[in-house]
């Protein structure tokens, strides 16, 4: 089970490799939150999302025999494209199943990493079916996008950034809102914190409709969402909170914040005006919940990740016609 | 004059109030450049773009009575903002005489930041009366936009932070190119270059049309730009270089690079994808130099800078509908 020991020691693998990502800020953020707000972009995270961290940190975590025969993942996009480049750093095969219409761009750069993509109907086709098959075939290793102790790790390391940040900052009390799908970044960012900043406390944020860890947190229980597709926010739409990061977010963690796709899409005009950042409107519901919800965060600060940028043109412009100040 | 003497005291004033700007890559941008790329993000600067470096170096600089009773500056919007914005950190007042027909983006922000903006007509007014009757009613202070000593130093810290982060790598020689309207930022960097790491070359990148600095350089005399306005690429389409930051280019730097305002379109859009950063059109010229004029380039690396980011949004998403990937 991930604990900071093992934070830690991924922290050291990725250390040359994952970036040490800024923390950024502007006067007019602060002014809509009513507070001092520092945003975590990982969306200049290679592959342009957090999720390279956790990658990187399970193939590295590896026996060499194992690794050498290759990794497979499932993924509609971000995860992907991790998996991709750091099996292509060990110089191993990757082979990535996503979903027909996933975004284009993600599929794209999967491509391009290196990876073999598989293309599945969400609809007809079994994913877990697929997977298996070639799995079993060629002795691919399942690197899982959340609920994996390595993985939770690697993404951990960005709480160990935020925490040595705020520390500087001299800040000590102060809400993490963190853009939750499955729960490996919001669970790793939660282990972090509860060793290094202990009065820092990790928030889940999600979009309406797929508010399942919020809910989750809520009834003390694991829920499912009604939907599993159809959001913009697809980066963050996973069905539940996983078995391994929910126990970790109901002893650590905050109560959930749920933003609509339009205050998503609203943080991502702001983001790109205020910021000059790209985030995928996913990687956004952080940030629209530090300024719209604003009432319901605790302290003088919030620091807020924003978790990735890989989003296509027009659904970009679209936000920033809506929004754009 | 300026000298590395006077650079290295301009980080030590602007150290905890500008940002240390990482160095962002993407393989993709590698591909087509063909050789390595290390982006410096100045977009990701306070207030948008690298202006504020200079702009709170100069500021800084001032003895405190005369401070007190404030500064004014001209601008069409970068520069404007890093004045308004250091002034206010010190408590003083400021005064930007802007043209009527900058971006908005730009005339907002700098009032925002608490800025008094005089906006006048480029055809039909004389922006230095106006100025000259306002500093003498007001004993205000002139912060010029390149052609000054302590400005010069403050943008002159992205080269030490270069030199640094190329040495760390084991980057010995490169070319560095930098996005210039009158050579503020290429004279200061090329001054670090020079101290720090003698390998590296500082370059000039403009847009077709407002070469005035390559024209320059190459027949070594100061030329003038036969128009002056009508840009996309306005940050940077100053009429000539000025008269301390061009013998310092001419001692320094390597010869000029021209791109076309569409190649810095592309740039944007790339900017867009591939770094999930928000470039304004002249602050990519020096990215689009890189991508699309690597034959003029040498070493097995390049260092960029974009320069900044405060582009209004159907601009932006022009260049995305055109070139985005």
């Amino acid at each position: 089970m991930t604990d900071i020991t093992m934070i830690r020691a991924a922290a050291t693998r990725l250390a040359g490799h994952a970036r040490r990502t800024p923390l950024l800020s502007s006067p007019f953020l602060d002014e809509i939150a009513g507070r001092r707000v520092f945003v975590k972009p990982e969306c200049l995270q290679h592959t342009g999302s957090f999720k390279y961290r956790g990658a990187r940190s399970a193939v590295s975590a590896l026996d060499e025999g194992t690794r050498a025969r290759g990794v497979i993942a499932f993924s509609s996009g971000n995860h992907a494209q991790g998996v991709a480049l750091a099996a292509r750093q060990f110089g191993v095969p990757s082979v990535i199943i996503m979903p027909g219409d996933a975004p284009r761009m993600k599929i794209d750069n999967t491509r391009a990493l290196g990876a073999e993509v598989v293309l599945y109907d969400r609809a007809t086709e079994d994913r877990d079916a697929i997977g298996a098959a070639l799995s079993s075939e060629r002795g691919l290793t399942l690197i899982k996008p959340f609920d994996e102790p390595q993985v939770i790790a690697g993404q951990g390391t960005i709480g160990l950034e935020i925490a040595e940040d705020a520390a500087a900052m001299g800040i000590t009390r102060a809400d993490v809102l963190v853009c939750c799908g499955g729960g490996g970044l919001t669970s790793g960012i939660a282990l972090s914190l509860e060793a290094d900043a202990p009065g820092l406390r990790a928030r889940p944020c999600e979009p309406e409709g797929f508010d399942d860890v919020a809910r989750s947190l809520a009834s003390g229980e694991i829920k499912r969402n009604a939907r599993t597709a159809g959001s913009l926010c697809d980066a963050i739409i996973t069905p539940q909170p996983g078995n391994i990061t929910f126990p970790i977010m109901q002893r650590l963690c905050g109560p959930g914040l749920v933003v609509s796709e339009d205050e998503a899409l609203h943080a991502v005009a702001l983001a790109f005006s205020r910021l000059k950042l790209v985030a995928e409107p996913g990687g956004a519901v952080a940030l629209a919940a530090a300024l719209f919800r604003a009432d319901q965060i605790e302290g003088e600060a919030v620091f807020v990740t924003i978790s990735g940028g890989n989003v296509d043109a027009d659904v970009f412009c679209d936000a920033l016609s809506r929004f754009a100040v």
